[in-house]
């Protein structure tokens, strides 16, 4: 008998026929023999419907009421689902973040767990209950005020839980088959990632992939949770996420590529003309974060002429491009430079994979690829396991298709299958 | 400086307008100097949509869950509330049932209020917050389970708030001015009461009257709670509910008629061919108890004939009507009765004052009217300070606005205002 977790997002439990077939899977689990604690999301639109009513009313909402709000959706979904699972003869329970025990700091928003104390979940298997638990919520551990973990807080919390309760699996259910090699809205002839490190998926995530929020593969790694994502519309084994590869399954022939990322919400931001002397750099990059901005890639050109001036450029998520743009012209006077250019226009690619770092050959065959397929680069950044360039918008697609060939990922036939009545 | 608790109803906070309307009345009475306490409903019909939700996937939800479910309609209430005032430039917190220390027993659906704890909101006031609870629920003692407090919740909650912070008013906010005569859809010529006893209010919303719940008044009642019952529409005075009259305001000539309630959401059950023997009617009153019926009228005819037999007729809301009658049924063989008939077609109407049975020219001066206006009686029923009687349901408008001239308390013009957007 083993404990699973199980965490349906959002698009899961679009509807109440939507919960009632994620019930019968439940309660299939269970009836499989396992313990099953079930993280939920809000049911589809719900959060934005919330977000939309606070914007109705003010521009700047207290973050403690925004919280309150936002966790409305989980309480509904929750009830719900453990509503349905009643109707098929199985028995459960729903909790909220704060009844399930998970304790945060106060950073209402996007507040982060300081410790899992799921004395309640234990209980209730104990006595024969699937436990439900909202997702995306905990509780402020001096005030028993209401907190909300931020973007990808149900993933997280599922995570979370099934350390917490030293889990056998955490099933990611979502919208589609598990991890690919692309994005198959892009790339048809992506492949479902049988099995991939947890530095892998971090890797895959922090460069675009959508399907497990990074934060959550962040926590996994930490805590040796076993993640599993799959469809929450098929049956069929979707992606494990693991901490090393098994004897057997060892790469033979370094590197293995995991798969093709790409990312089209980021912005470039380049000042031109600084003076090129020490802690200049810095000192744009400390505005910066001061301000709130997350940067991502950076390049600085080597100043080749006599001028003594350089540029710096830049990338970071394209709604902070205003904040960032503010915050660099507030200091104009003091580095003295010569102008800000921004360029929302752009895409980043990025080729991840393990042992990518000591084998020449792929940075050869990457490059090559975009060259024949006539894509110009504008930025490059590399890590132990990923190569990334930020190419223009338009040339995107084009990239991630070839390099997808390039490293004979494309699979003999169309693997993923986008499912009705979902976003994707 | 007082302490004002104010209460606002489903149609009060109707939408994210209503919301801001609210906000603005709300920060007007902490400018004017007072202390203030919300406790607010969920918005239009958001509870009745989430138990529609709960009927698509089950006819028997587990009581514990649909408490949960349907609370989520006060947090998004209570925190949009919160953020409205926020962004009039005014402190606000907003807080659950558990949070301000509403604890409950654990009859889901229905609990009681043990004790009120307000720490909490002790300290936000101290603090200069205006703080703002969610109606209708509470926290069982023992579990830390999420309760709901049944019809009538978010006055009982503001009243009983009240009492445990001692406040100087609870003012319950609606959508009419205050407590009438006689429900102005069906009496145009009703009059606003000025004020009126807990036990006037009591009888008024025993009989039909919806403006405050009955378990609120009696609470007030209970821990002396002044209410005041006005509209969140205009800024008139309301209606006072008080202990007693003061000198000067105690009645000079008894009785003082307070008013004229009507109820047609009852129905009559009929058990014919009852043995007329000691216990029989006491057995059907215990069979219909047992299964959860709250009887109202009861009538039973002296057996005139030789026969030994008896007819037994009572009153309850109709929508108890199938499990009463299911009931009964049942005993059927070990009582011996002939027949049940089922009427749900009938109408109650109540005139509610002080001191009316100690005078005799109250009785004559009500049938009177009923006879003269041509309605027949199906049944009486009396209290010390109340008047009933059954009617057919489409007589009852007509008896309604009979008794209503008949006792004088038509107004010289019309005072109900209806306001535009509400429910009445």
């Amino acid at each position: 008998m083993a404990l699973v977790v199980q965490k349906y997002g959002g698009s899961s439990v679009a509807d109440t026929e939507s919960v009632k077939r994620v019930a019968h899977r439940i309660v299939g689990t269970q009836r499989a023999g396992d313990d099953v604690v079930v993280v939920v999301s809000a049911m589809g639109d719900t959060t934005d419907e919330l977000v939309d009513m606070a914007g109705e009313i003010t521009d700047s909402p207290p973050q403690r009421e925004m919280d309150i709000l936002l966790t409305a959706g989980e309480r509904i979904s929750m009830s719900l689902l453990a509503m349905a699972i009643h109707e098929l003869g199985a028995s459960a329970m729903s909790f909220t973040g704060q009844q399930a025990g998970l304790i945060t700091d106060d950073v209402y928003g996007h507040a982060k767990i300081l410790a899992v104390a799921p004395e309640r979940i234990k209980a209730a298997l104990r006595d024969g209950h699937i436990a439900i638990i909202a997702g995306f919520q905990g509780v402020h551990v001096a005030t028993n005020d209401v907190t909300t973990l931020g973007r990808g807080g149900s993933d997280t919390t599922a995570v979370a839980l099934a350390a917490g309760l030293e889990a056998d699996v955490c099933e990611i259910y979502t919208d589609v088959d598990g991890v690919f090699t692309a994005d198959p809205r892009i790339a048809p002839r992506a492949r479902k990632i049988g099995r991939i490190t947890y530095e892998e998926m971090l890797e895959l995530a922090a460069s675009g992939a959508k399907v497990v929020a990074e934060r959550a593969a962040e926590y996994a790694r930490r805590y040796h949770v076993p993640l599993h994502v799959r469809s929450s519309f098929s049956c069929e084994e979707g992606t494990w996420i693991l901490g090393s590869y098994d004897e057997g399954d060892a790469p033979v022939e370094a590197p293995i590529i995991s798969g093709v990322a790409h990312d089209n919400s980021q912005a470039k931001i380049t000042v031109v003309g600084v003076p090129d002397v020490p802690g200049m750099a810095a000192r744009i990059f400390e505005v910066v974060a001061d301000a709130g901005v997350n940067l991502d890639m950076i390049v600085q050109n080597v100043s080749a002429d006599a001028s003594g001036l350089t540029d710096i450029s830049f990338t970071l998520p394209a709604d902070q491009g205003d904040t960032a743009m503010s915050a660099i012209y507030a200091v104009q006077g003091e580095i003295g430079y010569g102008r800000r250019l921004y360029n929302d226009q752009i895409g980043k690619l990025s080729l991840v994979g393990a042992g990518m770092k000591t084998s020449p050959g792929v940075s050869a065959r990457f490059f090559g690829a975009l060259r024949d397929a006539g894509i110009n680069i504008e930025m490059i950044s590399t890590s132990e396991i990923r190569i990334s360039v930020v190419t223009r918008q338009d040339q995107l697609a084009t990239g991630v298709e070839a390099i997808h060939t390039a490293f004979g990922l494309d699979a003999k036939q169309i693997e993923a299958v986008v499912y009705a009545g979902t976003g994707r």
